[in-house]
């Protein structure tokens, strides 16, 4: 397989998107990877055969205003993009700004047809194991058709990464009940019966890590909210432990011999085991990693994008948006 | 100050209603508290001087129809609320059903004038001390000026509570800046700019347990997935805690040497030390407990109310709306 690296965009870039490149490229080196980035970004050591470096002599910040991207057709993410409309490469991975990303994606390689919106997936680590949640994009104000879509999307995207065969669907609400949500919500669930979906109903906030379904559903604006809401919670909990854990002598001392779970508790809870998580709804594969990714994180994408790749994943969204 | 408390609500009735009761009226002996609920469910053993039993012979179920209130005007919550009414207490306390509790303090005691919708408020345990977070209720669909008119309430009730003297005021949003939000948050930032709060703009969901604020404005629906995201988080962090404690002798040695580091990492995230919060927006004062609130809660909740009337709570509110 083939990969365009904007090798530009993240916190820690370029170091760990080139760190991240170089030792996916010895685990497959039956892989090609292509790095997009400036000439000063470039690393003085030679590239390994299947490592090269394109140069670009722009770059969009992470909170740069996502119109200018059109006046930056030499930046790392709009070359990287090319290259997969192009067919040059398979797939474009990048840590950067997911709205310079998705309008890249967007203008270059195209929605897929009668798809409304585009979205963004996240895998949560749930007690029953990795589900998918989206949309966590930029999608504030949607229409009902639209989380049908999500939906739909959602579950082809659960099969190629392996989270269930025949996954069930639940919408994120307010409460279980059918008649509970909001006016979206509450359309959104006729429609999603009607589809051919497993779809099992509403789910809470509180479902969200307990993982009683495969692939929970909602707008992006709540699945902001939702997803940043547990990482304040980890916050909290993790500073408290920590105040806690050396207020006395005799809890340094369990401390250190508690350290190997809290190194298992923070492994359960890293996002950067799932690595990225591809654009739905895009004709070509443009995965999107955090913002803050380390060299693991990127290696694991890599992962990502091939299980999408090898599931044809595109092509089946574009089937089940149709079906 | 005198109470009535609906002794049949909530999932530990009537026994940590009774037992919150007599904790009570054993601290505050100048208090006078009146339960209400079926002849079955009063102790055997006599009364404090100052406890009295009312004997209502119906009970709203926690997950029943709230149209049933209108037919069960003998329920516990409809009884207690209306002593409130007819000015036999000063508040009504109660960790039943939420929605008969707001209907039956809207319909006995009425909606503060010119309001547009009640809320509810609840604490949250911040790493800057607890902060105030509405409406968590059941305003899943609302306008703008419903914002303006929550965040006015949360403020009075920041006061009240001892939470800040000038209140912070922020909308929770899925991200920092002005344009960032979907179209509620987006014209309700406006309407918040232009009133005499003092408003320090959006916050994201990662900010609810940071505390970089007084009191965070949502809608209901919001309010919820936040809540329940939160809740779900740390139910998956302390589930991950135990199993791994509990994976090796040395971390089970650990793990009782950190006991008491636990122990405050659990009541650091209890909702139970802040009680009940009342429903904002009625004329009179209705508490609202978490339904599986014990004795604990039920204590507390008696020391919120006390706050919020000596604060004259509902006046203020009253008063805000009007400014």
């Amino acid at each position: 397989m083939r990969f365009a690296i904007d090798a530009m965009g993240g916190d820690k870039a370029p170091d760990a998107l080139i760190q991240g490149t170089l030792q996916a490229a010895q685990i497959t080196p039956e892989d090609q990877f292509i790095l997009v980035g400036s000439e000063e970004a470039r690393p003085v050591q030679p590239l390994p055969d299947n490592v090269a470096w394109h140069i670009s002599t722009q770059v969009m910040a992470m909170d740069e205003n996502v119109q200018n991207l059109l006046k930056k057709r030499d930046s790392s993410i709009w070359i990287a993009t090319k290259l997969v409309k192009d067919g040059e490469v398979d797939a474009v991975i990048s840590a950067g700004s997911t709205a310079a990303q998705m309008a890249a994606a967007v203008i270059l390689l195209g929605k897929i047809d009668h798809l409304l919106r585009p979205a963004i997936a996240t895998t949560l680590p749930s007690l029953q194991g990795p589900k998918i949640f989206l949309d966590i994009g930029v999608n504030a104000d949607i229409e009902p058709p639209m989380l049908l879509q999500f939906a739909q999307m959602g579950a082809v995207y659960a099969q190629a990464i392996g989270v269930a065969d025949q996954p069930q669907v639940a919408l994120l609400s307010n409460g279980a009940e059918e008649h509970k949500g909001n006016a979206l919500t509450r359309e959104a669930y006729a429609l999603l019966g009607q589809s051919n979906l497993h779809f099992i109903g509403n789910r809470e906030g509180r479902d969200l890590l307990i993982g009683n379904y495969d692939v929970m559903v909602t707008d992006g604006f709540s699945g902001n909210i939702a997803i940043k809401s547990m990482e304040s919670a980890f916050h909290l909990m993790t500073a408290i432990l920590k105040k806690e854990l050396t207020a006395k002598f005799s809890r340094k001392i369990g401390a250190i011999l508690i350290k190997p779970a809290l190194n298992e508790l923070k492994k359960a809870l890293d996002y950067q085991v799932y690595g990225g998580a591809p654009l739905l709804g895009i004709k070509g594969l443009s995965v999107v990693c955090h913002g803050s990714s380390g060299a693991e994180a990127i290696v694991a994408s890599f992962r990502q994008a091939r299980s999408c790749y090898q599931h044809h994943l595109t092509d089946k969204i574009a089937e089940a948006i149709l079906s």
